[in-house]
């Protein structure tokens, strides 16, 4: 938690008067990957579990596959470089701009999306919302800085892996990370995330065979367009009771149980 | 409107059963910005505004200085391509990754930023807090969507030009589009932002000799630090009646009047 905040005193400022207090924000780090000595990237990070970004981030591009591919990962918070060295250097195909500046045609990277996703996975309307409420209260650095994102890899019956970022494809990026680190399989899971999903966010997860994606948030016209193309379901505004199943809504079944 | 939204008939799911409703949701565009012949970046936006996007987009990146040395911007909505071309062609620094993939140090573009923003604008909290509600108010497509950011340029009198977008970065970069298409001096100006402030969102605003930025949300370690070295006042965190001034807390002034 150290290494993710940073506190300042700062003037708090309300009708009762001017009071300075302590105020915990979210830092920023500077990553730069290097991948076979080739600067590829630089993202704006939290500094923390940053093999996972690395990792997940390169997966993500299609710059690997998997972990047997990765000779070495060399980290060096000093200078924020990590270093990766892998057996096969793939065709970097220089679509390599995060977030707001996808290159590339309104479908980006689909063409790496093979199929639909067939998978039978469902989930009922209490495991989504039972889900959803731990997901909310587990994000530490969220509580105390409220400025970053959250993301989690979950089964129907709880989170399996939880993550936090200033950016909210780092957060993804990372759980992506730290399952092929550690030889996770991502078929059939879920993924929760608290920003809204962009066509960017739901390549990520339709990449890994993820059938269903939870958001906070809302998704855009693309990404709706495209999980009905790939037979994604996505979930988005999970309030109160209360859910907007945006696409393939036969994965959700409304039963408690 | 009809442009930065679509409707999509969807599933909602409640304690009470399920019903089709329709939902609005935000469009998500790729607009590719090709600069004297030569493609620059694709950058996915909401649909409206794009050649102030476009103008504001090149002015943050240091690629075009004024409204003078533009000679042509043709865009084609159906390419999703916006072609700008200007009298003198400024070297591309390579520097163009926004959002979360960032490159350079931890002080992106601070060279650009010649000195301290020495302006004495001060403005009262009871000004704030109605330039707020004001801008909560304003933002047609997040009340139907939820899923855009907005951002305001402001006298302290109230909001002059108001934006959004999908993307926290390209609603302020269509601000200073739009101010330098017509002609608008920043200065001595005010920010509101709906996203948390990063160093990226901070360098933009300083750029602009804009003193002081608001945001309902809340800056990164390195903001707050930046905003330090040029004099420039952070408010954040705006809530009811509380606000937390970050930075140079001499313009918030607390009378209300």
């Amino acid at each position: 938690m150290a290494d993710a905040t940073e506190m300042f005193t700062i003037l708090q400022v309300a009708e009762e008067g001017r009071t300075n207090i302590e105020a915990v924000v979210a830092r920023e780090f500077s990553l730069t990957i290097i991948l076979n000595n080739r600067e590829l990237v630089t993202l704006l990070c939290s500094p923390i579990n940053l093999e996972y970004l690395a990792v997940g981030f390169l997966s993500s591009e299609g710059l690997i596959k998997g972990k047997d591919e990765i000779k070495k990962i060399v980290l060096s918070e000093e200078q924020g470089v990590i270093r990766v060295e892998t057996e096969e250097d793939r065709d970097f195909t220089g679509r390599l701009i995060a977030s707001s500046g996808a290159r590339g045609a309104a479908y980006p990277n689909i063409v790496d999306v093979q199929s639909q996703i067939m998978v039978k996975t469902e989930i009922s309307a209490s495991e989504v919302l039972a889900l959803v409420e731990d997901f909310e209260h587990r994000s530490p650095i969220y509580r105390v800085t409220g400025g970053v994102h959250s993301a989690a890899l979950c089964s129907k019956d709880g989170i399996l892996i939880f993550s936090e970022d200033i950016g909210r494809h780092n957060a993804i990026d990372k759980i992506f990370g730290e399952c092929i680190l550690k030889d996770t399989s991502t078929a059939e899971r879920i993924i929760i995330t608290s920003g809204r999903i962009s066509s960017e966010i739901l390549v990520k997860v339709a990449k890994r065979d993820i059938p269903i994606i939870i958001s906070l948030a809302v998704p855009t016209d693309v990404a709706v367009r495209l999980a009905t193309d790939l037979a994604l379901t996505i979930i988005g505004r999970v309030r109160g009771k209360k859910m907007n199943v945006y696409t393939e809504g036969w994965r959700v079944i409304a039963e408690n149980t």
